[in-house]
């Protein structure tokens, strides 16, 4: 894996603060528990709202949760005032996420001039075990100035 | 496009009463507008609590929205009794999801022994007007009893 | 699907004098057989050294044939002398590829200002019949100059 | 990472043979250099007629090589007798790649009843150094007959 060094001093701060801007991170209860230069951690507690039929967590909801865990991966490693946007990712659904939280690890695979690909492993945690339930790649793409709406 | 006969001749009730065991689908408002063999459309109606940072539909509800579509879609060509399940799903975010409500069109590929492979197009509809904003294609899996916890 | 209005007058011929200098499309023996704004068709003849084991297509000849065709796609809509690249593309394997030869068809879903998302069919041609054998969904990146070691 | 157990005690040869029944693969020149139970390394030399229009590896060649190699980490855990099919893959295209030979590391996620996912990493070797170029995450099926034409 390279090596990343931020380009913003302030790239924790950053990102918890755009975090807060989501409200549809808040809607799920969703939580950023660590920062790195290209490497994010969230976890999400069950709720019974957030689940398919079996009582589940909703493949909709392990892809949200893999979604921004990557995206802030990425904006980790963007200049200040920069803006971050997924253009595509792709998620596996490996087991059945049963447990009392999810926990997503967000690894950069490379900061590029546009394009930020990265990888993101979601577990499921029951009774202080992680599973592997949910695999992600995908693509993110750093905008100069605030996203405009048709910067792709 | 081959033709889709279902095998289960009560496929509409089962897909809409299934819809109404999801507690994600509610949380989120999501409704289903019509249900043909292999064919599914959706609908969401914006909500403030549904946005990533610019007040546009999130990604991650726009990937719910599309992986429930493609799903009942395969679930329209299943037998009576039989379970779905999302084994891994792709989508492109194209254009800024901003309007009314999203609308999502799903068409299954195929109806296979065990995989159902599907496409979805999701639309955000402001003023009237339809707008592409994002394509998912994916794979779903029929399970022949209830979804056992390692079916996959 | 929006109207495509090419911004080379010549894309065609741009289109074909590309797929030339490509010499793993020669090793293949892959041919264009269609070019219009925003859509290719191509076909590539069965040859018994193009096979997995058990004599049909292999998925990396399938993969292979759709990634150009979805990039020529993309590369019909370019200003003259542009460079596509492809960013990432998601191919879903639906039959087993036998025929006397594989037809592609792609389908640009936006011409972006730097991303070009595109879908591709592909079908085996057997007896006269044509068949879905695979289905890929990409994303293209437009570039102005010569494409430079790290454009992404 | 889970601990795999392989179920076929003579898998490595089971592996190597099953290679050689691929001609794509002796086309392209590939070649297996490592088998562990769930993880395959490959190997590809760069020759002219593998390229695409500047002289790197062609993104299908990349794609293939990817395929192959997660395709055998998964046959690695088949039992004895077993087919293994590729039913999807998505392939990020991350750094151009030039140098001397591909190299590609696949590492299977999950070896479940019927399904497989895995992910590959492919580099570029250029002057003893490994470069990433592209990432795959993809599923496999393991069947236990003859994969039959319609096992999908």
């Amino acid at each position: 894996m390279p090596d990343f060094i931020p380009r913003n001093p302030d790239f924790e701060r950053s990102v918890r603060e755009s975090w807060t801007t989501q409200s549809f991170l808040r809607l799920l209860g969703a939580e950023i528990t660590a920062v790195a230069p290209g490497a994010v951690e969230t976890r999400l507690p069950w709720r019974a709202d957030l689940c398919q039929q079996h009582g589940y967590f909703h493949a909709g909801v392990i892809a949200t949760l893999a979604d921004v865990t990557g995206g802030y991966s990425a904006y980790s490693m963007l200049p200040a005032g920069w803006s971050m946007l997924s253009t595509e990712f792709k998620v596996n659904l490996i087991s059945p996420a049963i447990g009392e939280c999810l926990v997503a690890r967000g690894q950069l695979l490379k900061a590029g001039r546009t394009l930020f690909p990265a990888r993101v492993d979601v577990f499921a945690l029951k009774d202080g075990n992680e599973k592997l339930v949910a695999a992600m790649q995908m693509t993110l793409m750093g905008l100069e100035d605030r996203p405009e709406l048709e910067a792709r």
